[in-house]
C-alpha cells in the first residue's frame, strides 16, 4: 500500500517523533494510534523464534510459545548450502507470520575470532565470504515471506567477555577485509529490514553510536535502505546515537530517552531535520510489516520438523572415518554410550534459547534405524552436569562396549561450557567425557564419536576414535538427523565453516584475547583462521573446508575464462567434479584465489567462490564460479578503496583449505595508479618503482655513485669489509631518503635544489 | 683535569658553538685550537676496531688498521659471562689507546625480533635481561681503559630493510619491557660516554630528533651522562635533533646544518641555553677522552690473539651431542668438510668489519690437536661463493667421510647471506651444504656439524647429525677454538641468547616483519623470542638458553628468602649446583619469574637473573641472585611506570627455558594503588574489585537483583534459556556499565543520582 509517509511525520508532534525511537516495551516498538500507525512486536532468533507469552520483562527469562528448532548457525554454516539456508528463512518466515511477529531478530554475522567466543554456536563461520553467503540467504529466505530480519551485532563483536564495555581496537584494512566484509555481502545482496548494533566499542566509539560504521559505510557506502537498531541495552548517549544513525533504541528507555531527544531538538543540539529522516526510517519498517501481514498465517509443525531433520543431516561434519567404519551395518551389536544420546544438546544459551515443537532422542532414532533395535544397548557413560568422572556410569559403558561391534559415545559441551554472556577459558570437553572415549577405546576398536557442541573442542583421544562425526547443536531432530548419517540413510555432506585447531595456544588471537580490561586489540590483523594456519604454517587438527563423504570426487578440468584480465573484468573459473564412488552424494567445491606477490601483507589464500554439488554415483558435473575485482582485492587504506595489485594470482579449486585439487594462474592489471606525496624523507626505492619518476631520479644516483669515486664492487672493498658489501650498498643506494643527497653532496646538491626535485616530482 | 667548560663556552662563538655539534670528517670531532679544543677520533666497533688508515672517506672502504678480531656479539652473548665480556672490553679498550681513538662505536644492545635481521650478529640476544647485561660489562670493559663507547642503535631499530625510513611502530608496554629495556640496564650501570641514535622512525618520529627516547627516557629518567650521537647519516632535521637531544651530527654536513643551527638561534627558534647544553656535554666528552689519554699505550697482538681464543672457546654453543660424539677421542681418522674449515667465516659484513691481526684455520688448529695430524684429512665439499652442488666436491667430501671414523662439516651463512644493510629472506643455509651434510650422513654414522653464522638457521639435517656445534662468527681465533672444543682442551659452557626456530614461519613476527612500505607494526608486542615460545606453546629446533656440556650439573637446595614480600623489599634467591660428570666444567644457571595469574597478558615466563660457575668434577656451590621490583614487574601504560600486580609469583631456576630444574613460590605485595575514573560507562566489575568501592555499589546491585523479581537460577529459567542461564546473568551483571543501572530502573534510578554516585566513587 502507498502511503505519503512525510506528511504522516508532518502531522507528528516532536514529542511523538522523540517516542518512535524506543521501544514500547521489552519486544515492541510504539505506535501512534491517533495516526494510525501501529505497535509491531519483534523477537529473538535466529535458528527459531522466541515469543514469549507471558509478561515481556527486561530479561526475558519467561515462558516462549513452541517454535521449531533448527540447527544453529555453526551448523548451518557448515552446509554451505545457500538455498538449503534459504528455506530455513522461508520457514522461520512462516512461523513469525504465525506468530505475529515483525522481525525475527537474526541472523549473526560476526567473526569467529576465537573459538572461546560464548557465542560463536550463534555466528557461521571464520571467513567473511562463507558468512556472508550464508546470512544472504538466510535473510533473503526469511524476509520473501514478509517478515524482516535483524543482522547482528553490527560489529566487531567477537567476544562476550565484557561486551558492554569492551573497545575492540581492529585496524582499518583487517575492519575492512575480515570484520566489516561479513556484514557488507550481506547488506548488499539481501538488505535486512534492520541491523542490529553491536553493544561493544569499535576504535574508541560505541558501535551503536559510531558514525563511521552506521552511516558512513552501512547507510551511504553500501546503501542500506532498512532500520538499525541497538542491541537490548546497548544504547549509550541517545542523542549521539541518532545523530550517528541508530535509529531504534531496544528496549524501552522508560521515556527517559525520548525526553532527552525532546531536549536536544529544543536545544539545537539535534536538527529536527535528523530525527525526521529517523523517524521516516522506522515508518517505512512498520508499514512494511503490516503490509506484509499474512492474518492467516500457520505453519505444519511436522513439516518444518521433517525439514529441521533434512537440514540437520546437511549441516554435520564427518571429520575423520578410518577403513569405512561409518556407515554402520543393520544389524549389528551398537553400544551408544554417553548421556546425551537420551539428552541431546541441540540449542546454545542465552536469547537465542527457544521452546521446540518437539525434540527428537538420538538414541531412539538409532534403534528405528539399526535393523533389530533389541541389538542396540545403551550406557550413560558420564552426569552431563559434573565434569568428574562416575566410576560406575564409566564401567558399565565399557562392559557396553566390550559386548557390541561398535561402540557409538555421544559427547561434546554442556550447556554450562558454551552461552551468550561469556566465554570459555579453555577448549576441553569435560575430563569425564575424554575419560569415557578412552576407556571404550580401550576395549573396542570401532569406536565412532558423536560430537554435540556450538564451537571447536581439543580431541586428545583423536588418534583412538575410528570415526568422529561433528553434529554441532544441531536443533530439535538433530537425533533423527545422526540416526540417518550413522546408519547411511544420509550422505554426510557438511564442510568445516571454521578451523579446529589442535590446542587453544594454536589460535591466532590466543596472545590477546579477550584483552586487557576494556581494550582487546586485534593484533593477528587479517590473518584470522585459515588465513592464519595457512600462513603461518601451523597444522590445524581439522583445517577450514574439511568433510568427509561416503563416496568420493574426482576434480578435472580446470578453465579460466581468460589469463589476462583488468582489474574491471570479470573471470568464470569452470571446474568438472565426478562422483567417483558408489553412493549418491554431495561435495562443497571451493575456490581459493593466491596473490603470488604482494607489497602487503596478504594471507596463503583466501576463499572467493564455492558452489554445492549433488552428484549420483558416477555422475559427473560442470560448475561455474565467477571472480570480480573484489575477488583479488585487499583493502588499501591509503587510497581508502578496494584496491588489485598488477601481477599474478593463483586460482586453487580445493576439497578444503589444505587439500588442493587444481590450481592455474592469471594475470590481473590494475585500472588504477596509487600515487604517493614525495617528501624530503621518501626513499629512492619508491621512486624508482614509479615509471613515471624513475627517470628523473635515475640521473641523480648516477652522479652519487659516480661522486663515490671507488668501485662498489672492488676486491679492496670486499677486503675491507666483507664479501657481502655489494649487495650491501646497492641496498643502501635504494632505501636512501632523497635527504640524504644533500648531506652526501657535501653541499653540491643544495637543500633549495632538493626542494625544487620534490615540486617536480609531485607533479608526475 | 679541572676545567670550566662554562666559562670555554662562554668565549666561543655561536658559529663556534654550531660547529661543534657535527664533525669535522668521517671519523673525527671538530676541534676549536684558539681555545684549546683538541679534535678526536672515533672508530666503528664492536667487536674489535675498524680505524681507516687511508683517506677517511664517507662510506669507509678503504683500509684499516689491523686489530684483533674477537667474536661478534651473538657468540659474546652466549657466553653469559659478564666477567669475560669485561675482559673483552678492556682488551679493545687497550688496542684503542694505542691507536689514538676516544671512542669505539658501540656495543649494539637492540633485541633480535626476527633471525633475519641482516645485522643480527652484532646484537647480543632477544632477552633484555641478558642483552642488557652483556653490553653493561662490555662498557665497562673498554670504559675502564679511559676510551668511550657508544650504545647503539637507540632505540627500536631491528630490521636492516629500510632502515633509514621505516617507522617502527611499537606499543608503549612493549618498548619500555622489551627494546628500550635492553638500552636501559646497560645506561644505569655502565654510563657508556656516548648513546648512538637510529636511523629509523619510532612511532613516527625519527629517533635521531626523537624528545621522548633522547631526552624524557634516556637523559631525564636513565639519567645518561654522556652525549647523544646520530648513527652515520640518521640526522633528519639538524635543529629538531638539537632540541630534542641530539647532541652530535655524524659525519660532517659539510657546514650546511652548522649554518642552520645559527639561523635557529638567531631567529629565535631554538635557545641558545639549548646549544650551550649541547656543547657542554660535546666538551666534556672530548675532555674526558684527553684526561685519560694514554700516549704510550701499546698491546700485545699474541696475548689479544690468545684472549679471542679463549672468548672464542667461552661463546660456542653444543647444540646436540647424541652418544657423547663429542669431544673426539685423539688419533682417529677425521674427515673435516667444507670450505668453512679452510677459510673459516668468523665476522660480520659492513661496518663492523674489521682487519684482524692473524686468522686460524679450522683445519689446521685440528691437525695440530688431533694427535696424529696424517690421520687428518680435509676435502672441499662445497663452493662457499654458490649455492649450487659441485658434484666432483661432494663426491670427494662423502669418499673422505667414508674412510674416515668420523666427519666433522663446517657449514653455515656466508657472507652474502647475512651483513649490515640488508635483512635475510629465509633461514635456509645454502642447497649445497645442506645437500653435503646429508649426502655425507648417508655413509657416516658419526658427524659432527659445525656452524659458522652469525643467526639462527634451519637445520633439515638435524636428525642425521650425531653433533651440533654453533660456533657463531667467532673471531679470528674461531679456527684455534673449535679445535679446542672438538679435541675437549676446552669443555662447552656457551648457551643460546636466542631461540633457534624449526622453521621461519614460527618466529612471532613473521606475519609483519619487515612491514609494508616504510611502516613496520610489532604486533606481537612483548612476546618476542622464547616469551612467545613458551606462551603460545611453539616447540622450537632449540630453546633460548640451551647448551650442552661435556660434563654434567645437579641442581638443589632452592631457597627463598622471603616468601611474603613487599614490592619495595629485595629476594635472594640461593641454589645449589654439582659438577656430577668426571670433567671440569662451566654451568649457566638461568633464573626466570612467572607471574601465576595477572589481570594484563604476561608472558609465561621472563629472565629476571644468571650466573656463570665453574666447577671441578664433584665440586659443589651455592649460587645466590638477587630480584627486586623490577624482576617481578610490568610496564604499567596507565600509571606510566613499573607495576607490581600484588599475588604469587613463581621462581624457576633453569637449565634452559625449556628446563626447568626447580621451582617455588612466593607472594609480592604491591605498595601501589591503581586508580581509575569512574564513569557512566565503567563496569561493575571494576568497581567490585576495589577494595574502596566494591560496598558502595554493592546496595545498587542488590536492590537491581531485587527487582529483577524472579530467582535467576530457577528451574523455569533455565528450561526457557538454557542451563548456563545462572552463569550467563551473573556475569551479565559483572560486565553491566553503571548507566544500564538507569536504563533498567525505568526510572527509579535517575541521572542525577547516577552523576552523584560517580562523584562519590571518584572521591575513594
Amino acid at each position: 500500500m502507498e502511503r505519503d509517509i512525510q506528511a504522516l511525520i508532518a502531522e507528528m508532534t516532536l514529542e511523538e517523533k522523540a517516542g518512535m525511537c524506543s521501544g514500547l516495551d521489552f519486544w515492541r516498538l510504539k505506535g501512534v494510534e491517533r495516526l494510525g500507525i501501529p505497535s509491531i512486536m519483534v523477537t529473538d532468533g535466529p535458528h527459531g523464534l522466541r515469543k514469549q507469552q507471558g509478561g515481556t520483562d527486561h530479561l526475558g527469562i519467561f515462558e516462549s510459545v513452541p517454535a521449531t528448532c533448527f540447527p544453529s548457525a555453526a551448523g548451518m554454516a557448515s552446509s554451505w548450502d545457500r538455498e538449503l539456508i534459504g528455506k530455513v528463512g522461508e520457514a522461520l518466515g512462516e512461523e513469525c507470520q504465525t506468530e505475529d511477529i515483525a522481525v525475527l531478530l537474526g541472523p549473526g554475522a560476526n567473526i569467529k575470532r576465537s573459538p572461546l567466543c560464548g557465542r560463536n554456536f550463534e555466528y557461521f563461520s571464520e571467513d567473511p565470504y562463507l558468512s556472508s553467503e550464508i546470512a544472504a540467504s538466510h535473510i533473503n529466505g526469511v524476509q520473501s515471506q514478509g517478515v524482516g530480519t535483524s543482522l547482528k551485532h553490527f560489529a566487531v563483536n567477537n567476544q562476550e567477555h565484557r561486551r558492554m564495555g569492551v573497545d575492540a581496537v581492529v585496524d582499518e584494512r583487517t575492519l575492512r577485509e575480515i570484520y566489516l566484509a561479513s556484514f557488507e555481502g550481506a547488506v548488499r545482496k539481501a538488505q535486512p529490514w534492520t541491523v542490529m548494533s553491536a553493544y561493544n566499542k569499535v576504535n574508541g566509539t560505541y558501535a551503536s553510536e559510531n558514525p563511521y560504521l552506521l552511516t558512513d559505510i552501512l547507510k551511504d557506502e553500501w546503501g542500506h535502505e532498512g532500520l538499525v537498531v541497538t542491541d537490548w541495552g546497548a544504547n549509550n548517549n541517545r542523542v549521539d546515537g541518532l545523530a550517528a544513525g541508530q535509529e531504534l533504541e531496544m528496549p524501552s528507555s522508560g521515556g527517559v530517552n525520548d525526553r532527552k531527544i525532546v531536549a536536544a531538538v529544543r536545544n539545537g543540539q539535534l536538527s529536527e531535520e535528523v530525527l525526521d529522516r529517523v523517524v521516516e526510517r522506522i515508518l517505512n519498517l512498520i508499514f512494511k510489516s503490516v503490509d506484509n501481514k499474512k492474518p492467516e498465517a500457520d505453519y505444519d509443525r511436522a513439516e518444518h520438523h521433517a525439514l529441521a531433520r533434512k537440514v540437520a543431516g546437511e549441516t554435520m561434519v564427518l571429520l575423520k572415518n578410518e577403513q569405512n567404519l561409518l556407515p554402520l551395518q543393520q544389524n549389528r551389536k551398537l553400544a551408544v554410550i554417553g548421556a546425551f544420546a537420551q539428552k541431546p544438546r541441540y540449542q546454545g544459551g542465552g536469547s537465542s534459547h527457544i521452546k521446540p515443537t518437539q525434540i527428537d532422542v538420538p538414541f531412539e532414532e538409532i534403534q528405528k534405524l539399526a535393523g533389530d533395535a533389541a541389538s542396540v544397548a545403551y550406557a550413560q557413560g558420564y552426569h552431563a552436569d559434573r565434569d568428574d568422572t562416575d566410576e560406575s556410569l564409566l564401567e558399565q559403558a565399557v562392559e557396553a562396549a566390550k559386548a557390541a561391534d561398535a561402540a557409538i559415545i555421544f559427547a561434546g559441551l554442556p550447556d554450562r561450557y558454551e552461552s551468550e554472556g561469556y566465554d570459555r577459558k579453555h577448549l576441553r570437553m569435560p575430563a569425564n567425557q575424554n575419560q569415557l572415549i578412552e576407556a571404550v577405546a580401550a576395549v573396542q576398536s570401532n569406536v565412532v564419536v558423536v560430537l554435540l557442541n556450538g564451537s571447536p573442542v581439543e580431541m586428545p583421544w583423536v588418534g583412538q576414535a575410528g570415526a568422529v562425526l561433528e553434529a554441532y547443536l544441531g536443533g530439535q531432530a538433530v537425533g533423527g538427523a545422526i540416526a540417518d548419517v550413522l546408519l547411511g540413510i544420509v550422505n554426510p555432506s557438511g564442510k568445516l565453516a571454521e578451523t579446529f585447531p589442535v590446542k587453544l595456544s594454536d589460535n591466532p588471537s590466543f596472545l590477546f584475547f579477550p584483552g586487557e580490561g576494556n581494550r582487546v586489540e586485534y593484533r593477528e590483523g587479517i590473518f584470522v583462521g585459515y588465513r592464519y594456519y595457512d600462513t603461518k604454517q601451523v597444522k590445524p587438527l581439522f583445517p577450514f573446508g574439511h568433510g568427509l563423504s561416503y563416496t568420493s570426487f574426482a576434480y578435472s578440468g580446470l578453465l579460466l575464462s581468460r589469463k589476462e584480465m583488468m582489474d574491471t573484468d570479470t573471470l568464470e573459473v569452470q571446474v568438472t567434479v565426478r562422483n567417483t564412488g558408489d553412493r549418491a552424494g554431495k561435495e562443497i567445491v571451493q575456490l581459493y584465489v593466491r596473490d603470488v606477490e604482494s607489497t602487503v601483507m596478504r594471507p596463503a589464500k583466501e576463499l572467493k567462490g564455492f558452489a554445492k554439488v549433488n552428484l549420483q554415483p558416477g555422475e559427473t558435473t560442470t560448475v561455474t564460479l565467477t571472480l570480480d575485482k573484489r575477488s583479488f582485492a585487499y583493502y588499501n587504506v591509503q587510497i581508502k578503496d578496494w584496491h588489485v595489485e598488477s601481477g599474478q594470482y593463483e586460482i586453487l579449486i580445493a576439497r578444503s583449505s589444505e587439500d588442493i585439487a587444481l590450481r592455474d594462474t592469471l594475470n590481473v592489471e590494475s585500472t588504477v595508479k596509487v600515487k604517493t606525496t614525495v617528501d624530503r624523507s621518501t626513499l629512492l626505492a619508491d621512486l624508482m618503482s614509479d615509471p613515471d619518476r624513475a627517470p628523473v631520479v635515475q640521473g641523480l644516483i648516477q652522479s652519487f655513485q659516480t661522486g663515490m669515486g671507488a668501485s662498489l664492487d672492488s676486491d679492496s672493498m670486499k677486503d675491507a669489509m666483507g664479501e657481502g658489501m655489494g649487495e650491501m650498498f646497492a641496498e643502501m643506494m635504494k632505501y636512501m631518503p632523497l635527504r640524504a643527497m644533500v648531506s652526501f653532496s657535501q653541499g653540491a646538491f643544495t637543500d633549495e635544489m632538493l626542494d625544487g626535485l620534490l615540486a617536480q616530482l609531485n607533479q608526475l
